[in-house]
């Protein structure tokens, strides 16, 4: 059986060699917590509400790759493909908080949203206020009528830009700030594309494989699957298709402000993806949405998984202020 | 034979769909000459000299993706992996030359060098003054005492930066200019691995392959023969071999300050660059050598090959200051 091929030390180590190495590239402007494998920006000030995230490990730079001025304050690192554990989330925003209060901001996994919340309950007993937004934008998870069951995916991207935005410039308040990375979260909407799978480190072997000439259509970051498998196309018609399934969703509509994220799972070439993101620019040209800002190359990978993700938000007036803010971290500046 | 799985549109249009989508992407801040698939950035002021780079496609975000306030002024795209023409350069230069003279920074293959030393030329004769520097990076591409001979790999980003902010920030003279690019290319020094093979679009074949468990060190960015190819071992370990060799080069030494690129070729999982980070971190500190700052990313990719590159940069304090100014580019945002 085909093994991808990977460059590592002990697969056991992974997730502590990750943190290290975030350490490293963020040079001074990061603290590990090595004991719970969690991470947080030397940044953080007395007078913002902190901003908590956490997720499998795998999907570099996000999660802890946001962390930093505008960005995320921290994060906590799961072993790949797997939820970090409340005792990580605690510690980790017991070593963060202010007396602000603290935003969990991440995925919706189910065993992040259960450890998030175990943790949530547990910090409100020594008087820790925490509130909760799982971003929920892979459209292809779930259908619009069933929309807090739908997965997060590259979109946290923008969920992570709006809310340390208002939190660290604009100094939103607890409930504030919850309210518009709502806001922002029920604008946002992803779908992917996978070519080809990936492999967890440990076992070698990839989560899903497809045919030669086979690609998924709504591939989920983890493998999960998509609307359907179909023969391979050109990327035009792929690319038509996605941008259609977006803006039918939310729905983006003519005059609408949109920024605009085309996001490489892993393996693609940048070549490839720059051919996308010229369909999706003359996509939206010719619906007449209006491209306010785009983001283009690797966010929310999956390993060395082959696809993409196209994920668009609305703005409004106040998206569009914090958005616009400046943004410095390892996975994305602005 | 094994293939690899690409999403295109007519693989004899990646060149010109390439460009369109970096129009896209800089969203009005890039204007394309398309009947010369050349680029250039609408920053451009009338008291600089105007920095021109040029190459094959294939290595997004190199080379155009570097053009932007603090980078690169303007690009000529070749077809993948190839030289663009002298027609090509003749017409940017002529697009965004303004009295102040043209410095062609570009990497150093025999198509490029002849087809920018035509240009230069041919515009002599018409009073507009250009000089040159190559980038030549890649220490395993020919003997330190054959440094002229070396071929230019990712470290040309380094030089890009130092370009951009030398012209653009400082208003450097186009010899002065000149100067200060080469000291930094003589400062620069990159080397890369090969996991597995990439291939152009037209053939989809492969142009090298390695065996299940074999790794190549030295790889260039169009597949070229590196040292030597060896068993897959751990990533410590070739990480180890790569900065001894990078620092034996210079050579880097105790309390040099240096600025670090670890660059993803393509395929490889960005977790594995993280891990890489790691001991590149650790082996920096072992040496007493001072990281001033460190990019962690895909910059200089070869379609889908899986591998990555390791570069450092010695500064002085011209150099780090230069180094420091903002850099707002597609491929790299400081």
């Amino acid at each position: 059986m085909r093994k991808p091929k990977k460059l590592l030390n002990d697969p056991n180590n992974v997730r502590q060699e990750v943190m290290q190495g975030l350490v490293y590239a963020y040079n001074g402007k990061l603290t590990a917590i090595p004991d719970y494998c969690a991470v947080y920006g030397n940044h953080i000030s007395n007078e913002q509400v902190v901003v908590i995230s956490g997720g499998g490990s795998g999907h570099e730079p996000t999660f802890a790759g946001f962390i930093g001025e505008g960005g995320i304050d921290g994060c906590a690192l799961g072993e790949v493909f797997t939820s970090p554990s409340p005792d990580q989330i605690i510690e980790l925003t017991k070593a963060t908080e202010n007396g602000n209060g603290v935003l969990f901001l991440y995925g919706n996994y189910s065993g992040d949203g259960m450890n998030f919340d175990i943790s949530a309950e547990i910090l409100a007993e020594e008087n820790i206020a925490t509130k909760t937004i799982r971003a929920t934008d892979d459209i292809a998870s779930a259908p619009l009528s069933k929309l807090s069951d739908r997965r997060g995916v590259a979109g946290i991207m923008f969920l992570y830009k709006i809310a340390g935005a208002a939190s660290q410039f604009e100094k939103y308040n607890l409930e504030n700030l919850y309210q518009v990375v709502a806001k922002a979260n029920a604008n946002v909407r992803t779908i992917g594309v996978a070519l080809d799978g990936c492999a967890l480190p440990q076992s070698n072997n990839f989560n899903f494989e497809l045919d030669e000439n086979e690609i998924e259509i709504g591939i989920g970051i983890h493998g999960e699957a998509g609307l359907r498998r179909q023969a391979m196309t050109s990327s035009d018609e792929v690319v038509k298709e996605m941008i259609d399934r977006l803006c039918d969703d939310l729905p983006f509509q003519t005059n609408d402000r949109v920024c605009v994220l085309i996001n490489n799972l892993g393996a693609l070439s940048n070549t490839e993806l720059l051919v996308i993101t010229r369909k999706v620019g003359i996509e939206l040209n010719n619906r007449g949405i209006i491209i306010h800002d785009i983001a283009v190359g690797h966010f929310c990978t999956s390993l060395e998984m082959s696809g993409f993700s196209i994920t668009l938000m609305k703005l409004d007036d106040e998206l569009q202020h914090l958005y616009d803010l400046p943004c410095q971290t390892l996975g994305w500046r602005k």
